[in-house]
């Protein structure tokens, strides 16, 4: 396979040349449907902790992502005329049937993904009219999947009247199987698969070498959690991409949209995401000191997210062999100057985190863990100038290939 | 076409001989698809009333739906061996693609649909495996279709882990295209016919001849208003039939649990379903001259709720072309003896129309009402022995024709 386009993007560039080449990966397995699908769908239960039904806030209150998710949704300016160029080059209309599907993996209330389905099928329209395809122009159907605790009542009010598609939605972790075989043309993620199924099990473990005393995430953590986290972070790449390869027809078109972070880059000088979790984590600290929960209670708290760096995500691509990479860039996010002040940045982190923070803390602390949080943020002048945030984005569209060839 | 199979039910039996006939039907019209999609998805205001957005109640609660639908589950005990033996005698599982997608049309928060679904999916799977297909035992996806407004969210965290079907929600009223051109493979409803699209206008008009004064339903009333309401339901069961009939594939299956009353029945020595509005009515005339609120108040309220009889659905199928008729049979529901006290048929009912009341009266009046209504119930012997519920089922299978055969 050769890595047929890649283009420095017109924004920052970490890595000048990635070299992408895809190997193996774990072939369909005869499971029977009945096992695999009740796998792929149930959450387990590890410690008396529900995992991986984490989810960001619902409904479209002030707390809600739908009303706090700019930060996110601008990527998707950047990304669309990359998507349509793509999908104008690369996309296979001579095979389609008469549903052309599309899903989106990890569509939370909907705000930021009914923006990208419209990009999407609007530009497979074109590329059928202008492929001569008019009088076969197939009906759309969209899956928008989240998991099964993500607020779809409030995804599905919201619904664009006007749209080119049929809408359903799909419950369900995107690190397993969510849909038949061989049923989907386009898959899409966005600011997504910085997501982890689960917490490394043994960062909480307080015997452990790698449990993470003091703080709530990896970054800036001693090397064996950052470990822990890779680790986890390889697994469930390396399971949503397999997932995906079964779902997919052959020819069937992802398009991802990786937050990360640079490699090398100086937290006194430039921030990025993983400054976010240490503000938080501090604050936690600080509500401890106050006596509001223990310092041991903040010790087992630990964020289920993980950046990635480019040199990373290489490498998962690197040892999967189910797709061919057609584009690999690195884009920045103009949404980072939509969260102008600092309550705007506590609203931006409240709607990500608050049903994590609460089922771990109770839902008395968060007002407070939230105004100490924008006080944080207020008091520092990085902050105040959103061109100091250095998070980058991966964005990345590969081919399924076809189903004998490995 | 010919009726193929008709068989007298082990149970109440209406009309000893319904003989149909499929007409002519609307042809797929022609729309672009936008506005084909915009229409059939977009909810309609009229008056300031949002149509066709009355649901049941949500969630898992004491009053919710989920926990008090056993009656309507109860056709299912009855429907399972007919639904089997159909399966069984006429899928046709020749042409079938990678995906067999089921729908199930008016699903509400899934607890009777998921036992459903369980039973279609192991019949078709039965199916196939008796008709040597084992190693090409295709991936089930169910569709869980109702309204926008539905409880999406229990339902899908109510979900039951062991199933042999990828699960997906689609939001959005029956009465028009949910689904992709010929993309279904068995589509199912059960308990939902009997719900209107909107209450037919000139009812609630009170300048014009059908005005329903003092009564909150069709039955009962002056003919007009029974016309009004029967008219509203050949067109809206009409409409149902013509989106199911552009979603299935050519031999796809639809199998219908109509509720329905017999044509004549002694409202004096048994009940129907009629019934429970007559009391629910009587209940909300109390509370109007206790002063709660105001006798318009109950003139303007009126149920989106019409019950046929064997005749006028025999009728509407008569003039549907594009369906022939496997089976029809009247069948009686024993879910109506699992609710032996008058607090459970009150819990019943305010399942099911809570949502519409609490819109109309405010919800302040919700608690009085049903304890006027359980009382009510209490007091008259005739309720007291299911038996006397002469509510009926008309089971129906209809398989879609060849798309150029009408």
């Amino acid at each position: 396979m050769k890595m047929k386009s890649f283009r420095a993007g017109r924004y920052l560039m970490i890595s000048a040349r990635i070299h992408i080449r895809m190997l193996s990966c774990q072939s369909d397995s005869n499971l029977r449907i009945q096992n695999r699908i009740a796998n792929s769908h149930s959450s387990t239960v590890v410690g008396g902790r529900m995992l991986g039904q984490y989810v960001t806030n619902g409904g479209d209150g002030p707390n809600s992502y739908a009303q706090n998710s700019s930060y996110q949704g601008g990527v998707l300016e950047v990304a669309k005329p990359i998507i349509e160029e793509e999908i104008s080059k690369k996309l296979d209309v001579k095979h389609h049937s008469s549903t052309f599907r599309i899903a989106d993996f990890g569509c939370s209330t909907g705000h930021n993904s009914f923006a990208a389905m419209k990009i999407i099928t609007e530009a497979i329209k074109r590329k059928l009219e202008t492929d001569g395809q008019t009088s076969h122009i197939p009906d759309f159907q969209v899956f928008f999947n989240d998991k099964v605790a993500n607020d779809f009542n409030t995804l599905f009010s919201s619904l664009p009247s006007k749209r080119l598609y049929y809408a359903s939605g799909v419950p369900g972790s995107f690190h397993g199987r969510l849909l038949p075989k061989a049923s989907l043309h386009f898959a899409y993620s966005s600011y997504t698969l910085n997501w982890l199924s689960e917490v490394p099990k043994e960062v909480e473990d307080d015997t452990s070498p790698t449990w993470n005393r003091g703080k709530i995430h990896c970054f800036g953590a001693r090397k064996e959690v950052l470990k822990a986290y890779s680790n986890q972070y390889v697994k469930d790449v390396e399971a949503f991409l397999e997932s995906r390869a079964e779902e997919l027809v052959a020819g069937g078109l992802m398009a991802l949209i990786v937050p990360a972070v640079p490699a090398f880059w100086n937290p006194n000088t430039a921030f990025t995401s993983i400054t976010e979790f240490d503000i938080l984590g501090s604050c936690l600290m600080d509500l401890a000191e106050k006596g509001r929960f223990s310092k041991a209670k903040v010790d087992s708290f630990n964020l289920p997210l993980h950046y990635t760096v480019p040199q990373e995500f290489e490498a998962i691509l690197e040892r999967s062999h189910n797709y061919t990479l057609e584009r690999m860039e690195i884009i920045d996010n103009p949404g980072k100057c939509t969260l102008p002040g600092p309550k705007d940045r506590a609203s931006f982190v409240r709607a990500v985190f608050e049903q994590l923070l609460t089922n771990h803390f109770g839902s008395e602390i968060i007002d407070e863990l939230f105004h100490q949080y924008a006080k944080k943020i207020a008091a520092s002048p990085l902050f105040l100038d959103p061109e100091n945030d250095k998070t980058i984005m991966i964005f990345v569209l590969l081919k399924r290939k076809p189903y004998d060839q490995k």
